[in-house]
This record gives C-alpha cells, sequence and structure tokens, in this order.
C-alpha cells in the first residue's frame, strides 16, 4: 500500500491521506475514538463501513443518500444524535461518504457545543478531490443550494482510491466534473495529463487514480492554506460553480448530479470570457468540450437540456445566480478563465447579458 | 444622552454603545444598510422598533418571544428569510430584542453564506450585560440548552439603557441574575455598588443602571478579549450556568427565567465550593443570599422548586447536567467560586456528590 500525505497548511495544519487503502489507515486512528461516533449512508456504510469498523460496533448516524441529506431536518437530527451519543467539546465525529454526508456532518460538528473536531473519508471521486479538503460546509435552503454553512477543517482526510472501483458510473463521472475544474485552475501538467490520458481515467485505472486525487488535492490544498475563507484568491475554485448552481437549483436538487452541472457550468463559463474578451487562449473552449466528451461529461447546456428533458429557462437560471454566494447586491461576480491556470476571479456581468448566453 | 463606548479587542475590534439613547446613535447607522434587515419579535419591535426604523420600511423577521425561537425550525426560517431579501456577503443583519433574539438571529447571520456581519442591538438587562457582547450564539436542542451554535462576534452593540424601563418586572429580575454572576466574576468594586445600591437596581435608577451595564460589558469585553473561544479564562462567565441549565431544560425551556436559573446556580456553585473545600470568603455564601433577595430572585433551589411547583429531582438535573457543554467524557467540570473575582474554573466532581447537594 502506497499512500501520500499531503499537508494543509493552516493552523493547525492536517494531512490529507490518498492512496489504496487510506481507511486501513484510517481504521487504526478510528479504534481509539471515544465515543466511536460515524456519519454516513446506508449504501456506502454497507460497501465500505466494515473497514473503518471491523466490529460494526460504532455508534452510527446512517442519512439519506446525496443532497436530500442537506436540509435543517437532518441537521437537527444528527445534532440531536451527537448529543444522545454524550459527545463533550473533546469528541471527534467521523464521517464516510460523498460530499453530501461530508457537508451536513462538517456542518455538524461546527455547531455541536459551538465545534468539535472532524474526520471526513470521502467515498466518492468528488469527494475526495474537492468536497472533502478546505473546510466548507453546508446545508441547502429552499432559496439556493449550500446558502447555509460554516468554514469548519477537518483534523484528517483519509481518501481511499480503492473504493472508487465501487462508484456507479454517474457518481464516478461526476467526480470527473470537478477534476477538469481543478485541472482549469492549476495549470501546469494536470490539464495535458488529463487529456493524454482521458480513455484510462474514464476506465478508472487505479495507479491514474491515485496520482489524479493527489494532483486535485495538492491545487486545493495550496489554494486553501492561502485564503482558508475565500477572501480572494480561493474564488479560483468555484469555477464553473455559479452556473453549476443554478442548473441544479433550477432543475431541481439532485436532478443533475454536482459534477456535471460543473461541467456544463465550465463550458459557460469559457464561452462567456470569449463574449466578454477576456479568453486569452483561443483554442481552450475546445480543448475542454472535446475532454468533456470524452469523460462522458455533458459539454454543452443544449445537450444538458436534452439529457434531462428539462428547458431550464434562461431567466430562472439567472434569477437563481443572483442568490448565489458570489453576486453582490443583485450585480452577477463570474471566475472567468482567461488560459490553463489564469483565471479572472470577479468579473461583473449584465444579468441581461448572461441571459443571451443561456438561450 | 451621554453614551459610554466600551470596545471588545478582538480582530476586528468593536464597540457596545451603553446609554440612554444608543438606539437613536444606532438608527443613523441602521439607516446607511442595503437592505436594511431587522430580526426582532413582536412586542420588541412594537415598543421600540420606530425608534431604530422611524419610517417602519425595514425589512422585517420577527420571532416568537422568548426561548421559544430558539430551534432549528425559527434557525431555517430565518436563514430562508435572508435569502428571500436578497442578502449577499457584504449585508449585515440587526437585531433588536432580547438574548434570544440575538442568539438566533446572531446563528442566521453566522451561518448564510458562512458567515455575514450582524449588528446587536440587546432590549433587556440580559442580553446587555451579558449575551449580546462575546459573540456567543445558539439554538437549543432536545437534548439541552445552547448545545448548537458559533462563535460569531458582532460589528457592533448598541446597549440603550432606556429601554430597560418598558421590561416587565419578571424579565428585569432575570437579568439581574447575570448582573450578580458577572459581580462575582468581575471582583473589584461591582459587588460592593450593588449591594449598598440593591433597592435603587431593583427600582431600575437610570442613572445606576448605565453604571451597572457599563461595568458588567467592561468585565466580559476584557475577559472575551483575551479568550475568544472559550479555551480558559472564559469558562469564569458560566459561573451557575451548569447548574442553571439543567434547571431550565428540566423545568423545560421558558418555563423559568435565565437569570433567575443563574441566580440560582450561584447559590448551588457556592455551596458546592464550600462542600469541595474551595471556598475561601466564608462570609461570600451569605451575603450572596442577602443579595438575590433584595434583588426580588431566588435564594436557592427549595424556594425555586416551591415558586414553581415541580420537583426538579436531583438525578434528573444531573442527568441534565451531564449534557451541558462543560462536562467531559460524563465527568461533571464545575466553575467553583473561592472569593469575587477569584474562581477555579475547571473542577471535577463526582455526579453522586453533586446529586446529595441537590437533595
Amino acid at each position: 500500500m502506497t499512500l501520500v500525505g499531503v499537508e494543509v497548511e493552516l493552523a493547525p495544519a492536517y494531512t490529507v491521506h490518498i492512496g489504496p487503502g487510506a481507511l486501513d489507515l484510517a481504521r487504526a486512528s478510528f479504534a481509539n475514538e471515544k465515543p466511536r461516533v460515524l456519519i454516513s449512508d446506508a449504501r456506502v456504510h454497507g460497501l465500505h463501513g466494515r473497514t473503518l469498523d471491523p466490529k460494526a460496533d460504532a455508534r452510527l448516524a446512517l442519512l439519506p443518500e446525496g443532497e436530500a441529506a442537506k436540509d435543517f431536518e437532518h441537521l437537527a437530527s444528527t445534532l440531536e444524535f451527537l448529543a444522545q451519543q454524550g459527545l463533550d467539546r473533546r469528541s471527534c465525529v467521523w464521517t464516510l461518504g460523498g460530499g453530501a454526508v461530508g457537508d451536513l456532518g462538517g456542518l455538524a460538528a461546527a455547531l455541536y457545543m459551538r465545534g468539535v473536531a472532524v474526520v471526513h473519508c470521502p467515498t466518492t471521486l468528488l469527494a475526495q478531490v474537492d468536497a472533502s479538503v478546505g473546510g466548507k460546509t453546508a446545508v441547502n435552503l429552499g432559496a439556493g443550494k449550500n446558502l447555509a454553512g460554516a468554514f469548519h477543517q477537518p483534523r484528517a482526510v483519509y481518501a481511499d482510491t480503492r473504493v472508487l472501483a465501487t462508484l456507479e458510473e454517474s457518481e464516478y463521472r461526476s467526480g470527473l466534473g470537478e477534476v477538469v475544474k481543478t485541472a482549469l485552475v492549476a495549470g501546469g501538467d494536470l490539464l495535458g495529463l488529463i487529456e493524454r490520458e482521458a480513455d484510462r481515467l474514464a476506465a478508472r485505472d487505479p495507479g491514474l487514480l491515485s496520482e489524479v486525487v493527489e494532483a486535485c488535492v495538492r491545487t486545493k490544498a495550496r489554494i486553501v492554506a492561502a485564503d482558508p475563507m475565500e477572501a480572494g484568491a480561493r474564488k479560483a475554485l468555484n469555477l464553473g460553480h455559479t452556473f453549476a448552481h443554478a442548473i441544479e437549483q433550477s432543475a431541481g436538487f439532485g436532478k443533475v448530479a454536482h459534477g456535471v452541472a460543473v461541467g456544463v457550468g465550465i463550458a459557460i463559463a469559457l464561452r462567456a470570457a470569449r463574449e466578454m474578451g477576456c479568453l486569452d487562449d483561443r483554442e481552450l473552449e475546445a480543448r475542454v468540450r472535446r475532454l468533456l466528451l470524452r469523460l462522458n461529461l455533458l459539454p454543452d447546456l443544449a445537450s444538458l437540456r436534452r439529457s434531462i428533458g428539462r428547458a431550464l429557462e434562461p431567466r430562472e437560471l439567472v434569477a437563481a445566480m443572483r442568490h448565489d454566494k458570489k453576486s453582490r447586491g443583485g450585480e452577477l461576480q463570474l471566475v472567468l478563465p482567461r488560459a490553463a491556470g489564469k483565471l479572472e476571479l470577479s468579473v461583473a456581468v449584465d444579468g441581461a447579458l448572461i441571459e443571451s448566453w443561456l438561450a
């Protein structure tokens, strides 16, 4: 077992353990917790619970699968569960699951007694490359995705790339959307690597997966350490996300996988960058389109509309964008790419103009 | 109008404006907010809303009165309200009301888009001397009071002592419980002042009230600035509170006013300190008992039981104490006084022993 440890240089610093068998390393640490409390969902727990908790005697809170977990009802019941288990301020909550489990479990840990420790064991590609690192936690409001939450850094993260073999194809593909985003944010060699190896990546080659997850986590760790509360540089990680959140909300939470929406959001951001005259790399739009297609993602809004059989009206999408956390006083602020690794973090764009691009 | 400004030296620092007419100063600042969003309750808003918002055109979220507001249902609806009003990350939420309004409104501000600014205008004595300064926000769980929350410092606090004249007697008296606690924590002259002037204080003498609120806020500001996240010294402010929270929970939230419960909690803490052999000042217990009686507070658990007609079983109280945020792995940690201004912050005490004191 060859694990890599990526440090996130915050105060206190924490390690993201990456590779096949990271859950075996996690098991030894989890065994020392008193009480041993695990937040997961039934499907993930059935597949991987025993790896972390071989005697199956941890105290268990099982959430519904996916975005359905991320509401106030489940937040409240999870907090009552933590109290019933007798957790005190020195206790540590563990999560095992995808982004939703980590978001909800992380927020519960942030709020319980005004903050206890949390360790994440992300089991989806999306959570491994993005959600479990950086301390963002949230639930959804009716008014928009992730509108209520907290910054709460984990004590450690265990990203076992072996579990990615068990993901459903649609879930795996969703993670690739965040991989493409991270490659565009990172610049350097990551985008080239993914382009060269797109077929092996789509086929989940284990060695390549560990390499890609590590590269993505290194990128995210570097950015988060420089700007933990998203005052500036961290905004880069929101590339494509204002569009993606609006798509997810308009379609109804859970109807479009987050990473698929991010892929389409990136395509729209590239179009927007071209229209706004800030896209320096003229080939990037076509390159990313080809890459999205090779990774079985959707390359534009038109394909997404056909795929889900929904109109996703431009006016409705722009209205949803106004609720996004990046918007300011009703004016829309977009993260737009100039080239791979080179982004404009806050471009003010008129809503009517955006509507025309979404037609 | 003679206002005093007490600085809370955190990063960023903020000012607590104290005195008759502080709401007039607040009005000028509130007028500049866009949007102008106010969280209050119907009774307080009816009494003082026009002072802050003379044209009554602020966007208004009215909570139920008292502890009933502090649950997840009202937290969720308040957050949806903030989204509907189009607040963005640079917006500021204002609260006008007692401790419950500040706790709920402060937590909503802490969570909305992972944190927006909040300004508190506390209208009860309890909120002016304690709740609105220091950044503690919370809702209650079924398992215990204030078990879910966040530290979220306000941008400013406006404590208008003129509004204290409108408090119902029971509500005013409740605030005096926190005043007695703060005097015991502060040491120095505050306890002597309150003893000398107990009758004028019970009669709400305006000049004395401003002086007492200022002294309490100075004490709290000093302690909070030294230990914002309650890692050590700030625990002093919890004197009497582990007992008080258990009483409030056992009686049913809202049945016993917080400050009344704190007064009884202080009496129990003094008894506990004597039993544990750490009460250096042998006269303090009798002095505080006399003071509580002169301020129309309850001087012991027996009086409280008679007053509310409830048994408040020792076993049940100790069980509730185990859920307190100060408890550790089931062992009970108490803040115990040695003398005025001199406290033991973390005395481990056996549950059975505590039960015997509560019989």
